[in-house]
């Protein structure tokens, strides 16, 4: 088959090469490390087995959660990624194989799902609600979509576009539903955009619009006889009694919050249920306004966009407190210790304010993505990128530990995806301007505006905010420089000569011939607080320099860490340390503790017996935590 | 059957006639509402119908819990202590039915238990883990002491005594174990100090040293196709899967920590497992010292006490934070919000603190029996009297309520019957010495090493600290006052002339002839801290007046509650209104709240921008809190 158009006006993964002395070591052990330790997952747990009896034509056998399948394209979309940096022959092998277990497994209606062929063949699309046929799908699209920008072939992309040929036959003309886990919706519009059938865009449309609006739903809760997904742990997904519990409210009545399927997405004022389905849906829904500029859906997605950066968002860039849904509560619930705060939902936060970003401009979304890469998603991935925390709580008494896989797997691969493809979050194409997103040391090649251009980056962040840049192209090209929230004070010059700034970006008009930028963010340590409203936060700061929100370990203090009192006039020394979490820059603030002195065994007394001892609170990037010996830690220290 | 002797070296119930403004009501209330409440709940819940069916040879139709049985004996006890103060025909009718009941239930051999009775006949003293026949039967004795006490009557200590009988044929000649939830213990000491029988004491010894030494547990959860409790909820009391699960770890190993069995008594160092199962077994425990002087035994009350009000103790006198198993976790592990703090649990501290006092005259554990009946315990019934929690948090978000009655009704029972007997805990002899322990108004005529004696007590407690004590006695009879551990400054004078005392007491000899004692206890403010290990309370104090201990709602607050900071060298204004919660001492404190200007929909900002706004916060007695609309409460407020 040919047609397939690639995008031209979008700067590719394939034009940027990370060179960053923070980030290049994670994205090397990304590829080298989990990307090879996902693959044997993908042996061990019987996700290429499912794809093998598929094919084979056998019955029954399936091993692993009910969407298994999308362990499979999660690691052919990373890997896939890498291919697409360097042409590794043992890895292209491997991904050529997973590729034609895959194909082979298809039906020929264009219907592929491991679980389905091998388990209930015959109960295909009758359990939207929780079965993830379209999930998965969205993730083989997406992954045949990067193999293809990888490589140029077509072989996993032909069994994406038969996949989505059957989804198109089938709704609405024989089911008029929606899924109950987004991602097919954005992965239409990426089949979209590198096929330029107008037919994925319209079902994209479809997904997203009749949520909120669907009938289905309640019909497959009313009737769970005649549905799909009784035979995966006994039954465990009918929806009364499976994951369909997450679909009903204490009465048994259908609530759609779970799926954002309350209201037409058009409607909704906040941003509510499972955090990931959510930000999957937004994503897509975010796609749709660029491919479509409708209105009435921007205005959605802004409003949801300030319900939850301002009302419902650890400052880690995390969401999602409630561990039974994965999701979103209430406004300002912003439980600590007990925090879900899941990294597939970080990593989908940051899908889709990348969508907003380069639909908009807007720098708020780039300082969003920047402080939830550098904390509510990359401490969700071991230093040694062998272990991966599903739930990211921002206070441990000590027995929270990232896990080298989990059942429900679906955190690893996304980070995974993310490391490899950090290329794409660098640098956008906004209307014909080289947008300097993020401050990761890189260089891009590209065209804009039919001008070629190569940027090189370096960067010191996160420890300092010096950056240089230099530029060169064959025409004029503007250049915008996001400033970032963070920087207290802002320096730029080109070619040693200072330039001008607004709050959020340096416009840079001009012709390059191997010009320098240079930059310099003052980047100071601040003491931050949540809003009152905030009940777990009261009385408490959390300290931040520059990107980084730090926290405190009690492995590098003397007392147990809650006994510390930080004085709001704190003196916090820096001091950077190569030998410590891989290279760190630790704070030690002025505190203060409770003297142990005089209880005598007592466990209340008057206040004014109490003695006061200064002392140092010792801490850490918030990323690194948990990387040593188990001890406590939390990230909003009490202040006087 | 005669041969009962009535004691007559301690202070009687019947002795005692409490008149006191502030606990009259409540123990009127509690005669007039509860106890008549709690006899509906015996007909409407099966409880009776349980004893019918028995008596009349039925088999199955068995309702409520399996230790039911124990409601109506609580019942009996509490209705007993009534009918010791007035001669209320009708409620003694229904007491004589009742023991009809009872009686007629109860098993030639002396067995009675209706469940096994009904349900599983074959299976009595299998389950010696779970099924709690020792505990009911503790009960029964408990009734049946009272009610001799109170009418002289032998009706139902006839029954309580075959029934003891009984467990001395079975212990330890054909069944050697122990109760997995105590209370037969102290019951037997009782039965032994009204009938002089010396086996009862031993049957008690038995119980109380076999504990930590009972192969009797491990054999039941090895055999669980050997014992009884397969027909209570299809099968929920077998060890493994029921109430068994206490019993055991993660890996199903047995555990004795749950019912004070992971060791001998003597040995334990630390109070540990279900709470309410503790106290009644170091009740039990205390009263075998007094009667054999086992100083082994002493000692590790002594070393229990210490651990539990130095590291295990909410400043209420509540214990025991953890919900699954009822009880004590580790040291200063004092969680506010999820604090479950039974309010038997405080109950059962009374009890046994109270055995503690009578045997060594110590102040400490008076005090802590005042602070845990104005606040631990006092706080469990709604100021009607007529619903109760079964939880006692520090703190809530406003969703957590009193009930009328819980399925596992122990609590209002155990409430009933410490109301109606609280003249036990205001006065003791202790070695020839009328000991003032509490300060309720109340007159006292008893003997006192063979004077008689008559001591009228009126007390402004506990709003102010005003206590006059008119005395008369035939002879020379010892007086010893309790300072309250509360007292900033102690003024006693005797018919006007001034005297000393010591940190704990008042000792005043002499003879009596309506002297007047006029005491004041000044009655200050305090802000009280918790030791630095406990976490939930670091930079909090709680504020007292008196032996209250007081709480901040929502309701009577402006903001959220949990916004406000406590100045530590706040004004706390005091006003006494009439009009409120039944008549209360309000306090309002100089406090800070953060302004909610310049937020402008940001979570998240320095916080140099974050302005201080001076205001009240509004404080009432712990005890008071949800009577009223419900709202946000915490006891341990924030300070600067």
């Amino acid at each position: 088959m040919s047609g397939y158009k690639p995008t031209t006006d979008k700067i590719a993964l394939s034009d940027v090469e990370i060179d960053d002395q923070f980030w290049s070591p994670r994205v090397t052990q990304n590829r080298e490390v989990t990307i090879e330790y996902q693959y044997k997952q993908l042996e061990e747990s019987g996700t290429l087995e499912n794809f093998q009896r598929a094919r084979d034509g056998k019955n029954g056998g399936f091993q692993g959660m009910w969407f298994q399948d999308s362990d499979a394209y999660k690691w052919l979309e990373a890997a896939s990624y890498e291919l697409t940096k360097a042409n590794d022959t043992d890895l292209r092998e491997r991904v050529d194989e997973v590729i034609d277990l895959v194909a082979a497994a298809q039906e020929d209606s264009g219907y592929l799902n491991t679980y389905f062929k091998l388990v209930e063949p015959e109960m295909t699309w009758t359990n939207l609600n929780i079965m993830h046929e379209l999930y998965c799908g969205g993730h083989l699209i997406e992954a045949a979509v990067a193999h293809y920008e990888a490589t140029g072939e077509e072989s996993l992309l032909d069994v994406a576009v038969d996949f989505a040929d059957h989804v198109d036959d089938v709704f609405d003309d024989q089911i008029d539903g929606i899924p109950g886990h987004e991602e097919i919706e954005l992965a239409l519009v990426k089949l979209y955009r590198i096929t330029g059938e107008e037919r994925y865009l319209d079902l994209a449309q479809y997904f997203v619009n009749l949520r909120g609006h669907d009938d289905r739903f309640k019909w497959e809760l009313e009737h769970s006889d005649e549905i799909g997904g009784h035979s995966w742990d006994d039954g465990a997904l009918i929806p009364a009694e499976g994951g369909g519990r997450l679909f009903l409210d204490e009465d048994g009545e259908y609530v759609g919050t779970y799926a954002q399927a309350h209201a037409s997405i058009r409607e909704q004022e906040k941003v509510e249920g499972h955090s990931v389905r959510a930000m999957y849906l937004f994503a897509g829904a975010t796609d749709l306004v660029a491919e479509t500029g409708d209105e009435e859906l921007f205005d959605a997605m802004e409003r949801l966009w300030e319900n939850m950066t301002t009302k419902r968002m650890y400052v880690t860039g995390g969401i999602g407190p409630e561990r039974e849904h994965e999701g979103f509560t209430e406004d300002y619930d912003l439980r600590n210790e007990d925090a879900y705060a899941e990294t597939c939902a970080a990593i989908g936060s940051i899908f889709w304010n990348q969508r907003m970003l380069e639909l908009t401009g807007g720098a708020k979304y780039a300082n969003l993505i920047e402080r939830t890469m550098y904390n509510g998603f990359l401490a969700g991935i071991s230093l040694d990128g062998t272990r991966f925390f599903y739930e990211n709580p921002l206070e441990s008494s000590g027995d929270h530990h990232r896990k080298g896989w989990f059942t429900c797997a679906c955190c690893p691969p996304n980070a995974a995806r993310l490391f490899a493809s950090l290329g794409k979050y660098v640098y956008s194409n906004i209307d014909g301007v080289l947008t300097v997103n993020q401050y990761v040391g890189s260089t891009v090649t590209t065209t804009i505006d039919g001008f070629d251009v190569e940027l090189t980056q370096s960067s010191s962040l996160p420890w300092s905010g010096e950056v240089t840049l230099t530029v060169d192209a064959d025409g004029p090209v503007p250049i915008r420089l996001r400033i970032p929230e963070w920087a207290t004070d802002v320096s730029i010059s080109v070619d040693g000569e200072d330039v001008e700034q607004n709050d959020d970006y340096v416009e840079l008009d001009g012709e390059w011939s191997d010009d320098t930028i240079d930059v310099h963010f003052e980047l100071d340590t601040k003491l931050i607080r949540a809003h009152p409203a905030v009940k777990s936060d009261a009385g408490r700061v959390v300290v931040e320099r520059g990107p980084l929100v730090y926290c405190a370990e009690a492995v590098d203090n003397d007392r147990p860490i809650h006994q510390y009192t930080l004085s709001l006039e704190a003196v916090i020394d820096e001091e950077h340390r190569d030998d410590l979490l891989d290279g760190v820059t630790v704070l030690q603030a002025d505190a203060e503790v409770p003297s142990l002195d005089g209880w005598n065994g007592s466990l209340y007394r008057p206040d004014e017996e109490t003695d006061i001892q200064s002392v140092q609170l010792t801490m850490v990037p918030y990323y690194a935590w948990d990387n040593r010996e188990p001890s406590e830690m939390h990230v909003w220290t009490r202040v006087k």
